[in-house]
């Protein structure tokens, strides 16, 4: 457990999202009780973790693993300065987000129209229309749940090929005018390379500042960490992660997930930058995690290898501030 | 096999060095047959490699696994324009280097006292002084044979830890007044980011421009293809890569080995670097090496994901110049 009141450091800091429990366990057969669930929070909050994804307000027939979404959530919010984000694909699902007091829903948007008519049976447009109806119940509501577009298959798309950058730009930008407080990028498919990545998200910032707010990559091709580093040279200080890599393609067996939380941390420490949360803290528990997911394919290399000699101290980690999680502080 | 004489592309090259007969075989216990190793190599020049180490000159009762290195540097110097390179630990070494006509001998050198100590059994200086003698032998015996001086452990060590910048940046400097044409860094551990391989090369590189010749990477924890992307930003435009993967250490059983070739040109390519290198051939390789290679751990990513659908298609494979090869080209 880290100390709650030490000074921030000087140093740059970053925030690695923990998206297992959604992104991870939604690709993934196990369904993963309660219990577990809550005890996955409670250590990744020991470990330092302040931003955690856990759960999404889909129809529990879709998806089972993520039934439990509401309970998941009441407990994370027992948890002082944790902000407890879900994934609302719609009114509906935004509408219980409010009602359980999230405080982060992440409203996806495909890029590609093809993968958005398959994934959401809707087109980019109408995902943006749909915002503007969350957004419009979120204040009618006096809710304070932040809203995030995230705009996934933003580098290239299994079902259309390429994706243009005009048109992820466009769309990000109407998500904002729709009301979305702010933005995100999504390598859904693991498309990206560093090079797109610094260009796309160079622009992006250039074009929505500050409320660009994450860089949500996947291994798949093994540039998870080389595009995080990539986005991380633009200026963007948050990166959604899964502990073990869990997560993974249905249409690519045996590939990577979302990048691994515990190497990327590892290595946003290893270059200077605190994330406030203890390595070998989320190495134990990649480890309990492990034997939750028996026969499921992890991900990662940090835990083969181990913490390395020159490696700092757990006691050098350096808490990072809580994320802003009011309206006022995002659409500053 | 790409045509041969087709005109350089205008996009941005850069040379993938095959080191997996080298520090990939050396590394695991399988001891690959010479006729192996040379359809090996056939076939990876047949997908446009240009720069293959094909083996150390050390005793074979040390390295067994490269008994047969004469015996693969004759076949691979019968194939028109590839730069055949072997790794020397010293001036006998060297002589047979040259003996044989290998186009580049890689002399290692380890900028941690304690891994040259252990590894070499000479200080970082004294290696600096038996390259001058490899240099002096060369020239007697006018030989075009290039020396390459790989400062190794220079991100950090298992033994001793810390590696000072400056120490790495002193012994670079003097590799190169002792006579090698040029030199290369190596994170022989997996110890560096892309932050400190962007601060050490782009130091490294003010010092010495050109003559820095290659960039060494192990994915250890995952970083390989990030710090190649880092050791980029900086000009440099060699990287070493072993297929599969293939090597690990002995210290971190299931740790990865060198940065994997197919992953790595894969990215480049991606990034509209052009290589020279046919990723759908080398993919085919690999399956073949890794049937003979049986019980061995292979890593890389690509190969479980396969290309992506906005991948190039192999006809835009540009062919990229071999590198200068003659020592004129180099100290220029």
């Amino acid at each position: 457990m880290l100390p709650p009141d030490t000074a921030p450091s000087a140093r740059p800091c970053a925030i690695v999202r923990e998206v297992g429990l959604r992104d991870g366990l939604q690709s993934i057969a196990t369904i993963v009780p309660t219990g577990f669930k809550t005890a996955w929070i409670d250590a990744a909050y020991a470990a330092g973790q302040r931003e955690i994804e856990v759960g999404s307000f889909v129809p529990a027939r879709l998806l089972p693993q993520l039934g439990d979404t509401a309970e998941v959530l009441a407990h994370a919010k027992t948890l002082p300065g944790l902000v407890a984000s879900v994934l609302v694909p719609n009114l509906k699902g935004a509408e219980r987000a409010i009602d359980c007091g999230a405080d982060l829903m992440v409203v996806p948007l495909s890029a590609s129209q093809a993968h958005s008519l398959a994934n959401l049976r809707k087109t980019p447009d109408e995902v943006v229309a749909e915002v503007a109806r969350i957004r419009a119940a979120r204040d009618a509501a006096g809710s304070r749940t932040l809203i995030e577009g995230g705009v996934g298959t933003a580098f290239g798309c299994t079902l259309q090929g390429d994706v243009a950058e005009s048109e992820v730009l466009r769309l990000m930008q109407a998500l904002l005018d729709a009301g979305a407080d702010r933005v995100s990028l999504a390598d859904t498919v693991g498309y990206a390379d560093p090079a797109s990545v610094e260009r796309l998200f160079g622009k992006a910032r250039a074009l929505v500042g500050e409320r660009l707010a994450c860089a949500h990559f996947h291994d798949t091709r093994g540039m998870g960490l080389a595009n995080a580093y990539a986005a991380w040279r633009t200026g963007v200080t948050r990166f959604d992660a899964c502990l073990a890599g869990i997560g993974g393609c249905p249409h690519a067996p045996g590939a990577s997930g979302n990048v691994t939380t515990e190497d990327l941390v590892f290595m946003l420490e290893r270059m200077g930058v605190a994330t406030g949360q203890d390595v070998a803290a989320l190495l134990v528990l990649r480890q309990r995690v492990a034997g939750w997911l028996q026969g499921e394919t992890l991900h990662g290399t940090l835990w083969q290898a181990g913490l390395p000699k020159t490696a700092a101290p757990a006691a050098a980690v350096v808490p990072v501030p809580a994320a802003p999680a009011t309206l006022a502080a995002i659409s500053a």
